[in-house]
């Protein structure tokens, strides 16, 4: 499949722009910078939709531009799509290419899940249509509910991300539970992430079938990182939701690698934080501060 | 909110209709009418989104009038519709004011589950927006991931569904871990959905919280019964899946009632096992032998 390995591929965009910042693209509009608003009134639009999707796209784009030398990765949070209907559905199709013309590796931050054959459709939609690079996908069905997604990263050059221990505090309702065994239910959901990700390494040692590890959890990040040793992380919680960047360092492993990290509202509305800054540049220079950061924390420097 | 409690809403809806039948939406090009696709050569399309699109709201159209008689609900599975990108999300939603009209209660099997600012998106998205009747949604994220759609099952008279025991076989790799405490997760799960639900009861007994109980797993299923006595089930897995009215019977409360039996391809595509009767006609005929199996298997008859 042309485009070759997923996790060489991550991993050597990591390297290439020395930075492991994925950025997050959680569009809300009450959050977009005043002038962006204004520039899109109610009265040039036939339905909200519409205006909406005008503002996210002028909004989006020039983020785009304006990181794609500073993030490895670009994370679509679909939710905010699909909240401005097929319209938002729309956008979420055009930015997943833009954003793979300009370099990025695209994670569509799906979290699907579903039976067998219903997941089959998910990925011909997300990995198959849409083409995004990479899913972030729900394990609670189990291996053949995961099957077409597996399948896509064995054989197609696709990634994927499955949950094993979420950023939120709620988190801990499910994912904590201990089992019979002694151990939470994170950790067994960690030794099937390794059972599907067999064999599946690259020339850079990491495998396909990645993991969700909240940067909010570092002590459990530690030990899922012991326990998952050849599994490539994606860290969402970085900034807005609180981690920093010694926390999720011990996600990386003894090279400072096999880990990207999420950040979306704390780039995104950097300008809210940054006076002066118009918000592009507020949103760099965010980024760009992170990736340092990481970079340090990971023993890079 | 107008419309009313969700759990009156369907439990009066099978009483009105004499059923317990949920027709699934599960649209398969594949396994479309041969006249039907026939009618929608390719060369009439500018993509193939497009004609596949138009042949689904010709095959789905029709059979939502023809069936509105003998199923209580839709439950539409958004993957299929997704997997032709932005058309056919455009598709899903037009399908939800189509059923509506017809008298519907809808269910949107979206399955989503994410963090709290997410979650609220995607209770936007197909909740408020869409305005499904109820959706389907993963608890792996937990108590705050589901607060969204908790709060418009309380407050707007929509409902839920919380997946506890899916019909798939590969169901037990997390479902079926047992805790500690010596129970599979399903049941602790079942404990959760008892606690998000709790003070939710309408006229008629039961929540707006409701699970999802596969069909396929009986036992699991009558002690999930005894275990969330007040819960409406939607029991997935009747028909293709393997579920007889026998085994989902256990999953109805000692009146005959508490849960809708979900089938799709049965349905969808009787004509296939019914030669000399036309695709409407089959379809009307298995919906209404499986009605009737369902009343006689609650005792109802």
């Amino acid at each position: 499949m042309g485009q070759g390995h997923f996790a060489d591929r991550l991993l050597e965009t990591v390297e290439r722009k020395r930075s492991h910042v994925v950025v997050g693209f959680d569009p809300d509009f009450a959050l977009l910078p005043p002038a962006l608003v204004d520039a899109h009134p109610p009265d040039r639009y036939v339905t909200e939709e519409e205006r909406k999707v005008a503002a996210y796209r002028e909004f989006l784009s020039p983020l785009a531009e304006a990181l794609a030398a500073v993030a490895v990765a670009v994370k679509i949070q679909i939710a905010y799509f699909e909240a401005l209907g097929s319209l938002g559905y729309r956008l979420y199709e055009e930015l997943v290419g833009l954003c793979q013309e300009l370099g990025y590796l695209v994670i569509a931050d799906v979290k699907r899940g579903d039976i067998g054959s219903t997941a089959e459709a998910y990925a011909v939609a997300h990995l198959d249509k849409v083409g995004a690079d990479a899913v972030t996908v729900n394990p609670y069905f189990g291996a053949d509910g995961l099957e077409p997604f597996l399948r896509r990263a064995r054989q197609d050059g696709k990634g994927l991300f499955v949950l094993v221990k979420t950023s939120n505090p709620g988190s801990a309702d499910l994912q904590d539970q201990v089992l019979e065994s002694g151990e939470p239910l994170y950790l067994r959901v960690a030794a099937l992430v390794n059972k599907w990700g067999e064999a599946t390494e690259g020339r850079l040692g990491y495998r396909t079938v990645g993991a969700v590890v909240g940067g909010t959890h570092p002590v459990q990040g530690e030990a899922l990182r012991t326990a998952m040793p050849r599994v490539p992380f994606l860290v969402p919680g970085y900034g807005a939701q609180g981690a920093t960047a010694d926390a999720v360092a011990r996600m990386f492993d003894a090279a400072g690698r096999g880990a990207v990290v999420n950040s979306a509202r704390a780039i995104l509305y950097a300008y809210r934080s940054r006076p002066g800054l118009g918000w592009l540049e507020a949103a760099v220079e965010e980024a760009t501060a992170m990736k340092e950061a990481l970079w340090r924390a990971a023993g890079r420097v």
